[in-house]
């Protein structure tokens, strides 16, 4: 259960309707996932959270799929249970198939692993990667 | 500094060297990292992560740059410099550009968001994303 | 459950029962919260952490709901589902409403895309900023 | 040094300076922060990125001081060197005393100890804790 | 719920069913942890995950226990569930006491403590503590 | 540079002083940490800080050094450079080895690659390892 109810859309007041509007025309979908429901409890977060979601995730230099792995590679890093599931839907509904996932869970382990080793040992950067700008 | 010490080629031990080969055959390059210099202070070590990176990171499901993504989206989040650096200069040399740096940026920060923004609502997860096996 | 039983007043020391008084007297209340009891297992444990408790979240140069607000945005950080729930309580009790939860949330969520952006980028700290002491 | 060029006023797009012309405005003073010239790479970052800021470190519910006290407890807690500097500059505008920095310091320690003593030890969240909505 | 299911012995390929064979002959059980049944789907990921837990947790300079008090206390700080009920068991298989449990808690907390309190006040490492290699 | 000064034990007030000798006394040393000088600012946090140190690190379900290499686990697992160092020096004073030092750093990675694996998969706890109490 979460900490504040969730608002449905006939309970919602006209700007949060404007919002879960948006996310079902963006997403071709009649469903409005648990977090917008909640964010709703504040319409200026709701929004504020839509818009960035929708700008960012677009297909841009990186196609959808990428962006979804992304996505899902930091929240195995956090270990966000809610995020890891929703996304994982929204990756598979961009192409990602079970190999790919096995091979994201691959990658993020190899370098959470290699960052702490890298600390532990406090590896200094090799000159010519250093950042020179 | 490192906290061990650098092995060089000329000091290692055949152990180490064939490793180093390796990495040198791999890359198609006659330079080694300072993480591959300080691990080789425990040669089993070497050996298991240089595998490990290895066989993880070859293009398969997804390709090089793909993984490449990944591994500095999590080293982002982890805030590795080190990881940060070297793996900016594996992704250019696999293509990434500098917009494609930009969105990377801007996914592991809106996924470090919204992963927060979940485990403080406690949203729960949503029945058609809950797994099911 | 926990991975060690709840001690209950009634089967407790000597030790961990003027712990508990000294909880339920501070805090004006007959009920002992899971922690104390599940720390009750080591009293030494138990007892350093209810000292530091009561003298860090004691009124001082920052007020009580201050100190709660920061601890409730340090366990939405770690996502802490446990400790956001009783701090949740805690903070209600000292005066937080739902628009100042939601606003913890925001900025909770606004740092850890900043820290993780500012990583990403390396950014060095402005001179005007740089610790000098 | 960052792993992208610093972009100056004077070098900058139009798009550009109207952002830093806004945070000059918004916060009076004629210096622009690096993590902004940083972020001026990508113009779409750099305003969502400042739009956010403003609108969520703006005083509200919460004050800006409180505020500020917690996206240093954030960054503290996420070990961000640029971030505590920087809202360490701004906490000090907005009224922080050496008091209660040492305050914030002591919570956010507190409740990093006390979230992985919980984790630790599988405390479950008293029934009167749960959230119900 | 898994997010993938679980391969039983009876449905394991043959490089699967090598690996099981190798688990419970090295561990002396009949049990197959749902770790391993999970990960089966990816038998490459299986083997490696196996292979590197098999050689990093035997005894070598540092004996077994001491091992898992480790796991236990990175688990701790990661918060990870499913790993610190498992590693505990390890671990008293291995010898842990109920109070050597409540020592690594302790020692878990005071560093997560430390770790912060360092990081917020940007304590410079002590010369004599340097790193020289 | 640290965020406030260090305060020498000539300009140190008794009450730091009292702190100061005793970490001399326990340790058998001349030689007080830049960590106990930067929280002298605090002379509370400085007397909280170092009797939770001296209590929790001393030898008793675990010895010492075995304290010391949990310490320095949780710090690499944090990436906290200033921890890792004077750790380091204590555990190596405490008879830890290069080679306990390496085993220590891939039980970390380990653990650290570990987890994520197991927040990916979303693996439910075995039965039999389920806490119970």
């Amino acid at each position: 259960m979460a900490i504040m109810k969730k608002i449905e859309y006939t309970d919602a007041s006209s700007a949060v309707r404007a919002v879960y509007d948006d996310i079902m025309t963006s997403r071709n979908t009649d469903y409005i996932n648990n977090i917008w429901k909640v964010l709703a409890n504040d319409p200026a977060s709701l929004k504020r959270n839509w818009q960035a979601m929708k700008e960012i995730m677009a297909p841009g230099a990186l196609d959808k799929i990428t962006k979804e792995l992304i996505y899902l590679a930091v929240s195995m890093t956090n270990q966000c249970e809610y995020c890891i599931n929703t996304h994982n839907a929204a990756a598979r509904k961009a192409g990602m198939t079970d190999a790919m996932f096995a091979e994201v869970v691959a990658v993020v382990g190899l370098a959470n692993q290699g960052n702490r080793t890298v600390a532990a040992y406090q590896v200094e950067i090799d000159e010519r990667y250093l950042p020179n700008k």
